[in-house]
């Protein structure tokens, strides 16, 4: 920042990771963590960093909020919003959806009464030493028909790849996602009436995205987050030796990583959606 | 080829359109087809070639087929199989389950007893000019524990991109996907037990990858395919002046493009690990 | 092409070689010319394909006259000019420069002084199975201040790697090169006066680039190529056993590569300048 | 770094200016300096951070010379070295050059009875206020053949982009450069020996590089400086409102850039050749 704006270099951002604990790792240095990228790492690098999981913790995520908030003033015209809309198979009920209650309780969830039920079920596997899945949904309002490519740099491609990149996610949707798999033609197409300007659709199955484009409906995602890997219950495993071994995770426990997943789906959206801006203005001025 | 061996040089393919119908593309030529590229398309582009959808035809996926028989020379370790397991909302039986069958039927269905099914219901389909989804699952047998990145280059986020990508799939998963989040942390584990050279893994929930690099375990992928969006019931839809208009697509009708996803998801699937294989040479010799 | 227009697909370009010449190469297969890439790429890939170089050949340059015939209707604000100023060590009287000379002799010469003298010294060398390098310059006219970055993709950078990649090239220079840095400060400053619209320079030291972007001069970059590595004269080398050989090129003799690298020279000049237009677009709108 | 060991996460340099000095901005805000990226960046941006050239200034050398510091560590097999040749005009005597003399003045110069010359001709720049360019050399031997490739990412391309991207550099050869577009074929051959295990070269005009490939012999590069654009005689320039000025610029002052350009050279030179290391185990295993 200089005089009140952006110099034209890179903005370098720093998080410094002041809530370390120096607690014991023996327990983690001694064997690979199921669930965790402690024996792929090792594979790949024949190295292991313990210490909470080194290059692979999800502590990474929070360069990408930081980022996402750089992202977004690059995209003033889309409105970002996303939720959790299920935990542990528990769903929220889509005629309870209120935005103003995403804010209002610590799950992101728009529906009060699934958040009075969650509070119940998150508190339940925390007691338990377990943890629960969760799925978020995320939303982007204002995006523009004509964002995206048809075939190298589609825009659902790398919203699948940025989704799929957040620690623990395992499955991503756009629009329908594979519940389209189960509609017919008729149900799932997305007709056009005249508007001002642009069309008006009369549904969006296709959560905004058409052959790699965006087609300025709302762009729709919805993401699925494994439960946390690190629970109490002792689970087997082996050593760095190949030797058979139990593990249990102590210390801070987690028991819904979904939940933190919240602000990082924001940001990967924000991040592709600004690329995919800058990109277009480049391909078509 | 020279003297029976590649030369080095990039590897060209071409396939003409051999084909292509002299038929009459006035319809489609008159208005933008609901579910298809045509509007977002011609958004970006201020262009439409309607002869088939252009660049945003499916046709294209025969080159990916084509390079993918390529990747898989790369990878001779690595057996990629891939099959239909749902249509219309009807999956197989997974005790059914027979590789041998896969080769079978028209449908690349492991499960003979849902093929029976799936032979009345594509047909009802046809019939009807409607038109039903699919979901795809592809197994990649023999990636060795490595491959992949933690941050970028993740494979998971390259395959779920790659998958994505393939023209009317709207939803990936790896391994477990959406139902992991609905698993309790134990019952998702991928416990580890002393084996011959790596580990003996007692259950699969991470589809062969975890934190972005694979795990040495079969690589597991589900692609949903939305219903064919070329149907034979009028649509509303809106012309490229913007006035309202109603299309009905004539000509071939294929009432289930999933069932042709089938040889692209394998196609996806090499040429995303034959990459990573030759990445991960280079990262660690 | 569709009524007129491109699609919006890429430009696939497709040039067939209808000048082979089923001649010996036997002379060729057996040991390794010095001077061109055959013991390089048979070091890197343990394969030779001997027939006129295969992927190493100059052949390929003819790709990049016709993409950089597209890239020039990318950028019709600029007007791309290349010639030879230098054979065998002869160079051209600056006083004697005349554009319109450019296309009225075989050395795009454009001091007919100088046409003449070369006419001479190529055939000369030509008769003597001999070869000889040459010097290409070319200027960018119409380039608007802007175009590059400050220190990743500059201009400058991004034009002296496509040069050099130009096949026997093996110098380039950005405005005055290497006569540069025998200049004092004061003699290499590029002063500027009030201008319409834009500053005018009273000097052009710079080629047109500094600190990686463009400043609205003429980008003018001149390139070294050394002489043909085919000559008749045999020459001491090795075969692909190791043992002692020598080798002479017979067949067609090119004696002076540098003039067909004129076109090759400007369209790579487009191709960067196209490139960069787009970039800077998406950059800054 | 864990337990005495790299962990496979991107090593962060971080680099604090702490010689800043709270100088008088108020001259250089005032105008462009001609010769410097200021009027170009301004052109692209909208934007002038003129507190030492902001994200033009060579400061970010040191960035890439600590960067070279790692990639060496890549290439442990190849020992490179640079210096001046040539600083105003004056080279070294070719017969004087002796690598060990390089670290004994403050020129990097291999030759002591130039660096005596130097010395004085430097300091009359210095005194005068004005600046003088330079030649830097630089040689990487150890470099199998091999490295590069025929057409995308030639080993030649990648070094001259390398090299021009440095602060003030104009020129870049490779081997001979320009001084090759002078030679006869004959005279410009690299001839080839049987040796051990690969030829013996009885010359290296190519400067190690052929076709895009490295051979085995030492990769030579020459690169040109121009004389520091800042200099104490006012040149004529404009203002930020278009208005005629006068500059000069005071404060610290360098007579010749180039001289500081060695080490960075070098880390380019390692730096390229590091990531070439990589990208040919990964193509060729």
């Amino acid at each position: 920042m200089f005089e009140g704006a952006t110099t034209g270099t890179p903005i370098s951002l720093m998080i410094e990771n002041v809530d370390q604990r120096s607690k014991d790792y023996s327990e983690v240095a001694k064997a690979y963590r199921p669930g965790h990228a402690d024996y792929a790492y090792d594979a790949k690098y024949g190295f292991r960093d313990y210490r909470g999981g080194g290059r692979s913790s999800a502590r990474e995520t929070a360069a990408r909020v930081a980022a996402g908030a750089v992202a977004r003033l690059v995209i003033p015209e889309v409105a970002v919003l996303a939720w959790v809309s299920e935990i542990g198979g528990d769903a929220i009920e889509p005629a309870n959806f209120d935005a103003n209650q995403i804010g209002n309780n610590p799950f992101f969830c728009p529906d009060p009464v699934a958040a009075a039920r969650w509070e119940k079920l998150v508190d339940e596997a925390r007691l338990a030493g377990s943890s629960v899945g969760a799925v978020v949904e995320c939303v982007a309002q204002g995006v523009p028909a004509g964002w995206g490519a048809p075939i190298y740099g589609k825009l659902d491609a790398d919203l699948a790849a940025a989704m799929i990149g957040i620690n623990a996610v395992k499955g991503v949707e756009i629009g329908d996602g594979f519940a389209a798999a189960r509609l017919s033609g008729e149900q799932n197409a997305d007709p056009m009436r005249p508007g001002p300007g642009m069309p008006v659709f009369t549904a969006n199955h296709a959560g905004g995205i058409a052959g790699g484009i965006s087609t300025g409906q709302p762009v729709k995602v919805r993401v699925a987050f494994k439960p946390t890997s690190s629970i109490l219950t002792p689970v087997e495993t082996i050593d760095r030796d190949g030797q058979a071994a139990e593990i249990r995770t102590k210390g801070r426990h987690d028991p819904c990583v979904g939940i933190r997943g919240v602000p990082v789906v924001e940001a990967m959206m924000a991040l592709v959606l600004a690329d995919h801006k800058l990109l277009h203005r480049g391909q078509c001025g």
